[in-house]
């Protein structure tokens, strides 16, 4: 599932898209999100097992040595399509209400998660990142990282309200959110369910601790 | 990572290990112990990425075709003798402090997966499983699943003993204190610390919730 990486480097925009037969020579973010497009319908229709530099390409109308410019790797692709998907869905809400919110989306990110193909997409990212450390900084850089910043900046605000305790360290509430979920999605014991999101955000808020040991 | 399965079905124990030249028929429990010992040593030494059932053959002496009667792919192979690591080195201890014995074992656990090879393995057991449908079946009924019935009896008793609140559904517990571990192991975007551990255990006990939201 892991397909080697090319030579290039960067998945920043260039200006040399090539220009095809009948056509003019067409604008970089044109074709750039032309290939995204393309790319991110493949992987949610057939994922990961399926995507290939070469199906976009014949999808997008773009070359393949175009695409190889800006994605050095199909994970360099395949993530750079499912973080555009990731973005356009789970947006980070902030009513003032942090129990609300939290709840609100990690409910959305669990049917996210299992209500499409993208649980299966993410899962196998993470699964080939675990032998690909070009794509494991990637899946950092370019989801997680940046993510997780815009997590914590809603965190950060219920701790201001004083929703939040103010000794926490907002990196674990996330983890704990999160890790749960994934754990699941990659281990699968037990179903990822609404129901769970709705339990594990209970559960860091409130405390899980019985009369005896809680000192609430 | 992620090699071929043989046809082989089970990893019970038979009783036909092939005799070597000079030596009498053994008894299989010796050869299976002597093909595990020789699995454990070369997948805490080396990775998943050296790990061959050829190897382990030429190291513990037992034919291949031994070892693919008991195991039908290096991966079940591998995480056999993982989990034989990680019943020797992660015991469930139970005191009767739930908030003690949780946070000496996940301070255990993350010793575990960080200050050896160990976690390396079980996150590349992790990846494979993502796309081998078999192994996440066997890393489920062999490793996961076990391991949890014995962290959810812990949890349990300490209902039983009010250091856990009464309608606390342990099954979540668990996923978001291994589940936030295993994020970071796989993803990393926050380094894996016995005071990571602590934090967990204390968020989940307690609440991160503060005045505002906090009904306690």
């Amino acid at each position: 599932m892991c397909a080697a990486r090319g030579p290039a480097a960067g998945a920043a925009g260039r200006t040399d898209a090539a220009p095809r037969p009948g056509q003019g020579r067409r604008p970089a973010a044109l074709v750039r999100g032309e290939v995204l497009a393309a790319a991110r319908e493949l992987l949610l229709t057939d994922g990961m097992a399926a995507f290939t530099v070469e199906r976009v390409a014949r999808r997008s109308g773009a070359s393949r040595m175009t695409i190889h410019k800006w994605w050095p790797s199909r994970g360099a692709l395949a993530l750079d399509a499912y973080v555009a998907v990731v973005d356009e869905r789970l947006a980070f809400e902030d009513t003032g209400d942090i129990e609300a919110d939290l709840t609100a989306h990690m409910r959305k990110f669990v049917r996210h998660l299992c209500g499409t193909s993208a649980g299966r997409v993410v899962a196998e990212l993470i699964g080939c990142a675990q032998t690909d450390p070009h794509l494991a900084a990637l899946f950092r850089e370019r989801y997680s990282g940046p993510r997780r910043a815009r997590m914590a900046a809603v965190l950060e605000r219920a701790r201001e309200r004083g929703q939040l305790a103010a000794e926490i360290d907002s990196q674990a509430l996330i983890d704990q959110l999160w890790g749960a979920c994934y754990f699941r999605l990659l281990v699968a014991d037990n179903p990822l369910t609404e129901g769970f999101a709705e339990v594990i955000v209970r559960n860091l808020l409130h405390g899980a601790g019985g009369h005896v040991t809680d000192p609430a």
